[in-house]
């Protein structure tokens, strides 16, 4: 099916960026393609590569317009994305039109945010008071450690500091503009890991069998209630995802035994507080913690921002916004250091799966909200 | 140090079977070696070929001897090794006197024990009624499928039935003589799986975490009391010895857990009876259970066979023996069904090491018993 589109129309600019490969992490031509959007609009963009291997080199953008004195609003989102893995219908980096929808790999997670917001940049009056930036990493499905972090210092470098961002993940699940994030759950992952003495099972007097010591161990872990949520966040929650010892031999005591949990955390807890309070527990039977925070939980208090960017989706769609800190981690955990961040975007129904697409209305949509959003936060009512 | 020694010296007979390599499973030289010194005493050999991969094929070897009607005493035993292992003082099969010690890959476990009774032979009287046989396989120290049970099929076609068997096994830890072993502990191993559901960590409500089930299910097994021991063994014993789930992701709620067990038990129990009892216990928080039950159980309650070993010891080296039940399985697991079993044999403090060594004074000494032990058993006091 074919389209006739303006060079602005929010499809035609979703179909250019879903056009350019960008499998985390991303770089080149799909930022050369985003460039060219911005800077006819007046934006100054600065790209820049950030970090070294294993985790890096990575790209970024960061972009900013100023019209005379006045807050300052930023939308942070990605270009990299997941890969697309064998059994597409279409080529995944070939966007076609199917019907109503849109397909290609980032249709909703984000490149379709990104299209939306771009062309609502051209909705805004051109008096518009104060800055408008957009925060754009090449790589947030990755380690993330040279993606958003990089353009925080970069923003910093520059003296570039949002009042508001908004976070352009696909954050709807029924209906475009059914749920906004106004947090997230922190996340830290442990391995718990006890020491024994090797022997033959013959001979266990002769041995220190390390497995039920990391038992006992994890039955308190599993005993542990941390919290009962919060008015905005669910329980914290903890998981045992893996145990090894990795003993082949039938007859022999093992040496050693290692858990790893992962737990989701709500604002009652730091990672710290947490890997604290497992290393409590594990020390009851001798064991030893190595811990990884992968991030610690955000909560933006519904307020000012929350409340414009529901006022704007209720306006366009009729739809009623549930706030809500559910899901997995984003860049959102990073930006809000900066200032307060609501994450709002497209439907991720099909997110990370074969045949990801976007809804062309929800693309006019978000396209609608999004300058209304951006509108109301430059100029409040 | 050069040695002077007649052909039948115990010393030369081990010197000659270590001087064969015949890591498990054994073939060729070895048992020509033996079938050499067996037939000019008059024993009639029988070499046979047992079993086909992955655990076979296996040699073995079965003489006997008849001097009119009498009762039939039994020596079993293997000769096969382990794997000598890198960092000997000398090549393990190039066997080698220095200072008291004669040093080779199964010095005591269990070539000189062999030496030994084909030493013993020669200073039995010529007019000793009876059966004397040699029960000697070349697979001992592996799978054992197709080594001692593929014997006692053999010497059921020919219509040997021992009255008392003796396998050398080396039963001895601080002096010659001080443990005769006259029952072993049952083995059997099992794997218990709890199947989930896999599942991302942030929406645990949508997967089915099978690890803390494993969990419960080890702590009950964990809480399990087998049994407080007899007059004869040790209480029986549970160890985990593995625990697997190979989730290599941080964020994934794995679909499958499993633990492996490893129980050695007395005559209180079968490798049945505890299958079934762990299959209980697993099937609580609906787990799984695999097993392979490695041996029985068994007990040569102490009498006439192992008064008479005792008896031998004594004479010999004054040493007053222990009854014990300790320790691995043997062969002796399989002979038991056949007759009673008494396990004796040279000091095991070298046994499957590096530099495994025998007293020469041992070799002389076990000799000296084990003519006692033939003759006894043949011609009763």
């Amino acid at each position: 099916m074919s389209m006739t589109s303006t060079k602005d129309d929010v499809v035609a600019l979703a179909q250019r960026l879903l056009a350019c490969p960008s499998v985390t992490p991303a770089t080149g031509a799909v930022f050369a393609e985003l460039e060219s959007m911005l800077a006819p609009l007046g934006f100054t963009v600065d790209r820049f590569i950030a970090g070294e291997a294993p985790d890096g080199p990575v790209e970024n953008l960061l972009a900013w317009r100023t019209t005379g004195a006045g807050p300052h609003f930023a939308y942070a989102g990605h270009l990299d994305v997941v890969p697309p893995g064998a059994g597409w219908t279409s080529d995944p980096f070939a966007p076609d039109i199917r019907g109503d929808l849109l397909y290609g790999r980032g249709a909703v997670d984000m490149k379709g945010s990104i299209a939306a917001f771009v062309a609502a940049l051209s909705d805004l009056p051109d008096d518009l008071p104060g800055t408008i930036s957009l925060i754009i990493t090449g790589d947030e499905e990755g380690p993330a450690v040279h993606g958003t972090l990089a353009l925080i210092d970069r923003m910093a470098t520059r003296g570039l500091r949002p009042d508001f961002c908004l976070v352009g993940e696909p954050t709807s699940t029924q209906r475009l503009g059914d749920v906004v994030k106004i947090g997230r759950r922190g996340s830290v992952n442990m391995w718990i890991t006890v020491q024994g003495a090797q022997g033959h099972v013959a001979y266990p007097h002769l041995a220190d069998n390390p497995i039920p010591r990391l038992v006992r161990i994890l039955a308190a872990i599993e005993a542990e209630e941390l919290d009962q949520g919060t008015d905005w966040f669910q329980p914290s929650n903890i998981e045992i995802t893996d145990l090894e010892v990795g003993n082949p031999a039938h007859n022999v005591i093992p040496g050693q035994a290692t858990a790893r949990i992962s737990i989701r955390f709500n604002d009652q807890h730091s990672g710290a507080s947490l890997i604290e309070r497992m290393k409590e527990l594990a020390a009851v039977e001798g064991g030893t913690v190595e811990a990884r925070i992968s991030g610690e939980s955000f909560l933006t208090q519904p307020g000012p921002l929350s409340d414009l960017v529901t006022a704007a989706i209720r306006d366009v769609t009729g739809v009623e916004a549930e706030l809500s800190t559910t899901g997995g981690t984003s860049d959102a955990r990073f930006l809000s250091r900066l200032c307060p961040v609501v994450e709002f975007g497209l439907n991720n129904a099909t997110m990370h799966k074969l045949d990801e697409a976007v809804a062309v209305q929800d693309l006019r949509d978000l396209q609608r909200i999004y300058a209304r959003i951006a509108k109301r936060a430059l100029r409040p009512a």
